[in-house]
């Protein structure tokens, strides 16, 4: 039995964390952390979970629940884990943060980007990126996770066989995300009011979105390259789902065999990603409620660029499923346990 | 390993039930049944269910079929079930019918509101009507199982504890009824086209839906005396979900505590349905993507009714966790098997 | 040229009301009252009114305002006009209230359903409820009126011609209403973030809401008699629209016939009321954006009730659209001026 | 007062159309034609426009038709008015084109994008494509007018200035539009119900999408050199809007300054074009139900590329709208006379 302790439970992507959780026979939730709704029922916060998790949120002490657990999951605030964290919690357990602390390698462009000051700077180097398709061993032996970003996993995976195997102009790079509104968290803005967010569609965070150094900093490992590249994201009148539509130019002579030997050499022993079959294109109702990433491409011969689409439920793959797939690996049980749902499109 | 047939396999209900039958080790669906996607892969129709569900949809012939498997789902038009049925198929397989053909026992009632002549009259007593909460003793012995209307699912168990403890006048039943969309099928009409359903809200079937006596004669037989009802169904542009929204009056001298009793002697062993919590009224999102039936009411003291409040996700216990749920008793299996997710409230 | 002033304009019924007086060419507004976004543009509040209201935002004190202006909109929270208004003010200029504050008569009803002492209560009498199709002299006259609020808008006009032509027993009266997000405010509440409300219904308020007492009190004066109900508001994942389903018994020997001719020699002149046709009921889509409310009605034989559907747009006649309405009334313009859009229900 | 015909009634564009025509007092519409509801009440069809257009559908022979009005208006498939024009028509009334037929003056383009042979090839040189911003006094002066498609209509007018001004690279371009589903039309069809659309995001037509000639065309013509571009639609889960999201390398030495003098320069005394203040970009909220276009842009300086945001209601400015605006041209009436509503954001 895995004890685990989730930080944030009161936030969309660590609701998410506790409902696939309890869904397992061999895991067993400590301890639900929220500043918010401390000494509410967490069902009574979540009332989907009631009968199932019928207990009191708790403002967690990190050290204090590293003594409990054997893993600790992070739904927090930017530069809260950051703050908290120190050896004695890693020695005492395993860490999945889903909070960008720990994701980008430069702490310059950390602090850069997210306008904070890296309160951990020696804990960076010990911390592996969680994408398992990338760094499935490094995180078998892991203690302390950076679990990718939404739009990131998405990005990442949709352009990293082009990249690897070097078939698009590396400064062509240009990816029209669109999300879900879970994306935007659970705190009451006005921004986030149904009567806002319906019917509507808009980008934000143009040329000045987070997720960019993230995305460029493992394309530029894959394409063995500083990678700089355009990163636009939308917001779409839905609750869950990422859909990236990138774009790139070929490389002169790469034919439609060679791209599609990239993603096969890359993708076909991958459980979780599905290379889509000719003619279709990734659409976020065929992932959404499972941990799938779908990717499906066209070549376009009059501007020879290829648009890749790719497709993931940005609360599983892009946030908790892909937690608890890390998790997984990370204590020798079967990659996809607990992950077997398949989509809920409808 | 249950062998399951799905005729009528590309409507909502009958990709529920696939989804829902993939996701088990224990069972096996040896064909896609459909009328319009013959030939087509079963995946291409529902790409969800891609990597899982690759064959080919067949126009199938049910007693063929019988021979084939130890169950099989009918997600068919009123009608086809009762023209195609006959005792050889039932004594090849079992047979659980998510139409209306056999849900209700008194033929001149169904041919009057479904304006059909009913084609095998002679096996309406054999089939039970697939209600666990109130058959499952039944539905254990059963070889023809009336898998109940969503509506019905939810308005029966919402009002059973009232009637059958004989708290309520019998005459005074008010149904107001709202569903998602789903529930009106997967036909290419206008009606149901998303620019038609979405920003609205429309009352429809009023005094003439066919569930109403459905509901009658279940209702009927808990309270011992023939109920007539109103019922009112609504479509909510929503996918999922069915509230009821029941109202009754009270019979004199009866208290809050006679109606907490009545809920808790019929429902507290109840796995799949909850008895909400004080100040807590169902709500259909806490129970999406689930089987659970959340129940809640509220005591009018200056009306002396009783307002009930109902929900289920119409795809799950409203039609395919229902079915499942009565294989699982017709097969001797646990009857939660392939049912224990929990909502997926966003 | 009519300057108007608008307290409260930041809400959404104050921004659709700014919205509507744009349009004209006879009104002016002078200012945009809120306490939120003083100092900023209203424009930028509400951009959908770019270039048409770039002006900033202030925090009117109403007696000031009173004197620049022929009009004052409050759209304002319970107790604040009460509490700011007084007879200088309503020398100075005429007041349509989109708060409850003067809509109950009984202000002993008021105190106990708002939870507030009223502060004006010598002005109570002086108020005008301003439902036209009921008062539209009184109307004519007034200084001080009290705009009705959406959901009583609706019941009372679906309801009026069967209580005032004496066909329905007063005791059977059931209202279950379903409304648009929008009628939850703009104000910043998790209940109310997309992810919340989207893909959900539920009942809210059960025998408790507000409206009641208000709907209660007009319906005993068209009917003579004190009238008690049932009054159930849903919310409903869209963002505008009431719909109204209401249950009462017929009296003994009512006819079909009876029934059209109460609802035709009530509304046969009213521009704003459409009766419909032969099997049409009220659906919200076919209301949005004009000050319509469309009524439409079913007689059961079965149970000897009618039911009767009721829609219309919470923002316009529910608010905003019936306060410009009452505008044209008390200023002697043509009562339909600046509401002749027809819906735009997709 | 203008007599007009509306060929293809029944469908959204044509819906929008009766909308916009009949809230106008200098306007009659003679005939709604229609294929599918020969015979039909018109308002039976569009409930909103009960009590406004009770008449019947009618299947209207183009030629006689122009004989009893000013304008016909068709809202019809590819290739039906190319068969059915003729000089005669063009003698009798204006014509006002809402399909692709005149659109696109290469003819040998327009056959191989739409598969069609084009059956008026002589009258192409004879009409004027409809975008008053760039043909206003050609408008003037048309018989046929050639309504531009909706997404060509935002992509040109966001890209214009940046094209006509040689200030972007005319090889760099990448469109990524996003619209609502009213733009699929009213058609019957599975991948347009409800259940399909919602809470899904994808794209289509990707590389192959008919309006890329158009916007090619169009964009060719203001650069003076050939483009040749990427185009990606995108279905949102909403009614109506379109988003673009345009992509393009700023040339060398291209200032920020530069660019606001190149927009400010074509549209500053267009009424219909809003460019929107520092820091905002286009959302199809702030345009619903509106002929407005809103613009707005973000120079990125870490990549050289201008990200431009432009926004429009499909419907109106994007098919029905642009048409009335371009009847008012060819009558010489104010140009923006019956589309002065501002949009009604929730």
């Amino acid at each position: 039995m895995i004890k685990a302790g989730i930080v944030g439970a009161t936030g969309y992507a660590g609701a998410e964390l506790a409902r696939l959780l309890l869904q397992r026979n061999d895991c067993e939730i400590v301890g639900y952390g929220s500043k918010s709704f401390v000494g509410e029922t967490y069902s009574g916060v979540f009332r989907n979970m009631y009968k199932y998790a019928d207990i009191s949120c708790v403002n967690d002490n990190i050290v204090e629940l590293s003594k409990k657990v054997d893993v600790i999951f992070t739904a927090t605030p930017q530069g809260f884990l950051a703050e908290n964290i120190n050896d004695e919690v890693l020695a005492n357990s395993k860490v999945i943060d889903l909070s960008a602390d720990f994701r980008i390698k430069d702490v310059d462009v950390y602090e850069k980007w997210y306008k904070l000051e890296h309160k951990s700077k020696n804990l960076i180097e010990r911390a592996v990126y969680g994408l398992p398709e990338l760094y499935r061993e490094d995180i078998k032996n892991a203690r302390l996770i950076a679990n990718p970003g939404c739009y990131p996993t998405c990005s990442i995976l949709s352009l990293n066989p082009l990249l690897k195997h070097k078939l698009i102009d590396e400064n062509s790079i240009i990816i029209d995300a669109k999300s879900g509104t879970s994306g935007a968290g659970r705190s009451a803005k006005i921004d986030n009011l149904f009567c806002e967010v319906n019917e509507n569609m808009k980008a934000y965070g143009i040329a000045s979105h987070r997720h960019t150094p993230e995305i460029e900093e493992q394309l530029s490992k894959v394409a063995n390259v500083p990678i700089v590249l355009s990163f636009t994201p939308h917001l779409v009148p839905m609750m869950r789902g990422i859909l990236v539509t990138a774009y790139a130019s070929l490389k002169p002579y790469v034919s439609k065999e060679d791209v599609k030997k990239a993603y096969e050499s890359e993708y076909s022993n991958e459980k979780f990603i599905r290379l889509l079959r000719k003619n279709e294109n990734a659409e976020t109702r065929f992932v959404k409620g499972s941990n799938f990433v779908d990717i499906g491409y066209v070549i376009d011969k009059r501007t020879n660029r290829i648009v890749v689409t790719g497709a993931i439920d940005n609360l599983i793959k892009g946030a908790a499923g892909q937690a608890m797939q890390n998790m997984n690996l990370m204590f020798g049980i079967e990659e996809e346990c607990g992950l077997k749902n398949l989509p809920i499109s409808i």
